[in-house]
């Protein structure tokens, strides 16, 4: 037995005997016990806040001495006045052990919490974040032994907190004298150390002890919106969400056009690249601004982005990836600095890391999605797939992954659809078709009543009706189909047919007109056999990109299905399965993962371990081309009828029933022809 | 006795066995024989050339064999008839060995050639440049195992070259791709890889074979001149040189009134910045344009400068440097992107290296002048000074180095001097005034006949007489004070007082006539009494910092001096000795090191391993600060006179005798009074 007081630590469990007077901080410190400072134990940042118990020890075998802490002493006293101390709280660098005792790290007192998900999720997050703060106190300048300061802060640095071969970057050398100054030899500094061998390197630095915290942005850079989530470098929360429409948009809805305008235009990439940077500027901009945050504290950016987006951010003509082989520049991830990508809304020294691509049409996003649902480390036989402009297709278990890109092109984000929509307030979410007397009721983003219910007109008064948003317009068309009012080929059928004045002719083919408001000057709203066309076009890509992988991987049927993407979330899982655009699964296997990639894209942004996981996995992952896969055309055709065989839904057959119709159009076999072109 | 064939190198000796059939090139390799080789062993870069040695065996103690090497082959053959081979010169990765051979590698074909320094020399330069060449064959890219073209290069250079880790600098991206296919998947690349730890670095890369060459700049970055030049970093050969006025002395002409420009004005830091940087590029546009060099292969600078310029040159406020304790942002070494510094007429990835400053008065250009002569691998006491508009003073032998700065002020490199100019033709370098009719002779630049020799005015009818420079005006201070038309405080005499007509009053005190061109239009050139008192207080300067690191080291006396600078090598010792500017030596042992700054700029240019021992020798230095050290007043005062102390010049007073007159001026003292402001 030693004489030496027993400190026991929860929840880490570690324990020691130490010297009677020790901090708990460098006790803490010598068992490599989680418990954050940013000051180093100076009491003045209150980071290594701890919980004393007193009472239970009995689970711990701990017998607790009656004085088990030095007192409650004048820097704990001071910090209470000027800030609060939370009671039973005690500062860890103040409080010395004195007995036996057991102490509580609370979560916010710990450097790599673990960080709560939300949305449905198979990884926990610790944080583990590049980028820290460090609060040191530098030797002045001496005439008599001459260095620099950024020399004496560097040896600081060692002797402070055991850091070495530390750079500054170098927009940090002008503003260094001065702050060293400010802070009268104080000073916090941000260093940024991620997971490669690169020098730790002083991205800013602040006078005297900063505590607003450090920040980042996960970026989900799609083809048609770009997504921005600011998130809290310690706690690993989304303190606010922000989204814009693609600018690039103008020069191409799709990834091939976007690529063709670069071939077609001189200087078009650099346009793009432009365009695309702005936007993220504009929106670090705006989130900044709503949460009151500086443009110096916003430190770290996530991406992740298919190829295209990938190259065109980065400044790299996407050329090569228009046509095969479709090479990338780089597959590795890349880390660079914001200034080097003009991000001029976020401190110029902060660092960006872009998540390595797969292949050509396999990008960073679905390293992203692969980061966030691990199919890598799934039993079962998973199925996920990311849906965007793009969808992003994995397929595998422990032993195997295999992934694709299929170009579903923008039709599921309501983009190239007569009333479609962003998913807005006012936007058609949900529908129903009733199969008796063929009218629809639905309801809009914002109201939670049906369009039937009572009130609901009073309801939608501000923002009315103003489209179909993509989930709606996959609804609208399985109910179709449902309703009989759609043959298998994707006919609407005529009024006479269908017997529903609903079914209105335009041109040589029919709309479904799902809500009229030209009585009130509002718009129509209907799904027309264009939309039908382009949805078939999308959910006939989706559903090849994943045949071909089963293919690949010899097998007739998955385990599960998740359904990720901002969109890919809100579907449903049966009108989807009517529709044909996922393999068939019994309906409770089919997951919604909420959007994958941007919780890639969080990960990564909270964990340097979680960059070194991606780089290790992605080189592991087998890419399958569709482009160049004769089989995808082939599964695309035969996918283009809903559903193509009712015999492959044996579950979903329990549900609904769909009607053996057939509508008959002039120009029908042509139109079927169309096939998309990549 | 082996029976493989033995080859012995020369100028090496290093030798070996090896297998028939093996390529010299190989062999080279494997005996780690300096021989260079851009395109790995093609036969299509012909770096490689050697001499055989068919003859002279017998001092190598070689027995040749008849047909010691592979014969002429077709490679061979077609290279000579293209670009031809110097007789007698084979391509060493052709040419195989079949017997018992001695082979030459000739200066061009080795790495690590020897430089030829022109100007006297303490130290031999070997070439260790960081930035090479080397020529690599890429895989193509396969849909199938698809990996980016970043990836693959990495692998090509692994395996031809043994080169790991490289990275890919950000600026190179967007080219990568062009640039592989441009070359149908073979490119040369220049890898930065210097000193330090950093990863190697791809910094430009070109189509196919690139042999061109690469180049550097090294600038000498004085606070009145900026001088540039452009070497080859495969010879060390300066291609060219060119200089201009430092832009910056529209802000402040010495080095203080420019802090002081930066503490009155907002901003004034950065105004003076951008103006030196618009200066580098337009000495670099100058350059690559008289040489005809594009600006992509000119990827290495370095710079020499004080603390003041190092500071303005990479953005750094230089406000700390006014005020003790004259603190450096920074000490070491800088090493960064050429865009980082804004220098675009360089290419953007291209490499910057600043040397390291030795204290905040003391900078890299004393570093320089430190890593050219050495005063630390000197066995006498060497005083090593280098004459600018601040004065780098290194007093030092092998077991101790001293360094201090002296503000000299610009009037040295003939800036406040009313006839004063820089050193061009048309100015006068050097001065005689006959002791006895006290008339003047003198030659200028660009004309080697004496003012009064036949011919003269026929000869500088282009130039005309225009000024004088800083060398001339040292020389025409002494030569008045020999001549006796000066007395010991320096003031000139008048008319009636000396007899000479060539007195000329002006306002309340006299200037000496040198040369009159009213009659054609031209200048009077002229020294006058203001003319004096700034060369005296530069001069007074310059001997206090001088004396003052002899204190330090306790001596009376030194071994030798050495002048460097461009003005230093100018200036005849003998003046400068009578001036007292330097302490006194016997005059054969005042050496001139030309511009010493420039040379340790070259040097370091050139060879990395430089750069490592003057980070290391700079450390070693004792730095003395004038600017508080009361002996320096002391001393500055008492230097005032000419000479001050006629006894401590012996060597002196058998050349000239100084006459003992002394004019008297109302003002007089009051003018003595006036002291230099630090």
């Amino acid at each position: 037995m030693s004489s030496k007081p027993l400190v026991v630590f929860t929840p880490s469990g570690k324990r020691g005997h130490f010297e009677k007077g020790t901090s708990i901080l460098q006790i803490a410190r010598q068992l490599g016990v989680d418990l954050d400072s940013v000051c180093g134990g100076r009491g003045i940042c209150s980071k290594c806040q701890i919980t004393p118990s007193y009472g239970e020890f009995t689970k711990h075998g701990v017998t607790v001495a009656a004085n088990a802490l030095s007192e409650w002493n004048k820097v704990e006293e001071r910090y209470n006045e000027k800030r609060g101390l939370a009671k039973g709280r005690r500062l860890g660098c103040q409080a010395c052990v004195q007995g036996d005792v057991v102490i509580d790290v609370p979560a916010e007192s710990q450097v790599h919490k673990q960080v709560i998900r939300k949305d449905a999720s198979v990884r926990p997050v610790k944080m583990n974040p590049a980028t820290r703060l460090f609060y040191i106190e530098v030797a002045e300048p001496d005439m008599h032994e001459p260095s620099g300061d950024f020399e004496r802060l560097k040896i600081a640095l060692h002797d402070q907190w055991e850091i070495s071969d530390v750079e500054l970057d170098f927009f940090q050398f002008n503003k260094l004298q001065k702050t060293l100054r400010q802070g009268n030899w104080a000073v916090t500094v941000a260093i940024f150390n991620d997971h490669t061998s690169t020098p730790p390197r002083i991205i800013e630095i602040w006078p005297g002890l900063y505590e607003d915290g450090l920040y980042g942005l996960a970026i989900d850079l799609g083809s048609t919106t770009v997504a921005a989530h600011l998130t809290d470098l310690k706690s690993g929360e989304i303190l606010k969400s922000a989204g814009l429409m693609n600018p690039q948009i103008r020069f191409g809805e799709d990834l091939m056009s976007r690529v063709s305008y670069s071939m077609m235009n001189s200087g078009g990439d650099k346009e793009m690249t432009t365009a695309v940077r702005e936007a993220i500027n504009s929106l670090a901009k705006q989130l900044l601004m709503e949460v009151e945050i500086e443009k110096t504290s916003l430190v770290e950016v996530v991406f992740v982005c298919n190829p295209v987006m990938h190259h065109l951010l980065l400044g790299i003509d996407p050329v090569e990836l228009g046509q095969a082989p479709f090479a990338l520049a780089s597959s590795s991830s890349i880390t660079v600095s914001a200034s080097n990508l003009g991000l001029n809304e976020i401190n110029p020294s902060g660092r960006c890391y872009i998540l390595p691509c797969i292949a050509g049409h396999v990008g960073a996003d679905a390293a992203a999605v692969a980061l966030s649902e691990e199919p890598n480390k799934s039993d079962d036989l998973v199925l996920v797939v990311d849906v965007g402009t793009n969808a992003e297709i994995l397929l595998g278990n422990k032993s195997k992954v295999l992934a694709c890109s299929s170009p579903t092109g923008p039709a599921f984000e309501g983009a190239q659809i007569s009333s479609g929509q962003r998913a807005a307030p006012g936007a058609i979410e949900r529908i129903e078709i009733n199969q008796k007397t063929k009218e629809p009721r639905f309801r809009v983003i914002g109201c939670d009543l049906w369009s039937d219910e009572k009130g609901f007109k009073e309801a939608i008064k501000d923002t009315g009706v103003t489209g179909v948003c993509g989930s709606g317009i996959i609804e609208a068309v399985a109910e179709l189909r449902m309703a009989g009012l759609m043959d298998e080929s994707g006919l609407i059928g005529s009024a006479e047919a269908t017997g529903s004045a609903r079914c209105i002719p335009e041109g040589r083919t029919n709309s479904y007109l799902i809500y009229d408001q030209s009585d009130e000057n509002g718009p129509q709203i209907s799904v027309s056999q264009n939309d039908i066309r382009a949805i078939q076009l999308a959910k006939s890509a989706l559903y090849a990109g994943a045949r071909l992988l089963m293919d690949e991987m010899n097998i007739e049927k998955v385990d599960r299905v998740v359904l990720a993407g901002a969109f890919g979330s809100h579907i449903s899982s049966k009108h989807a399965m009517v529709l044909g655009m996922i393999p068939d699964v019994p309906l409770e296997k089919v997951q919604s993962a909420g959007n994958a990639a941007g919780t890639g894209a969080r990960i990564a942004l909270c964990n340097i371990s979680a960059r070194n996981d991606i780089e290790a996995s992605v080189s592991q992952i087998e890419k399958i081309e569709t482009a160049i896969e004769p089989k995808f055309q082939d599964h695309f055709v035969a996918a283009n009828a809903i559903p193509h065989k009712i015999d492959r839904f044996p579950e979903l057959s329990k549900i609904v029933s769909l009607p053996n119709v057939h509508f008959n159009l002039g120009l029908e076999n042509k139109t079927r022809r169309r096939r998309r072109k990549f």
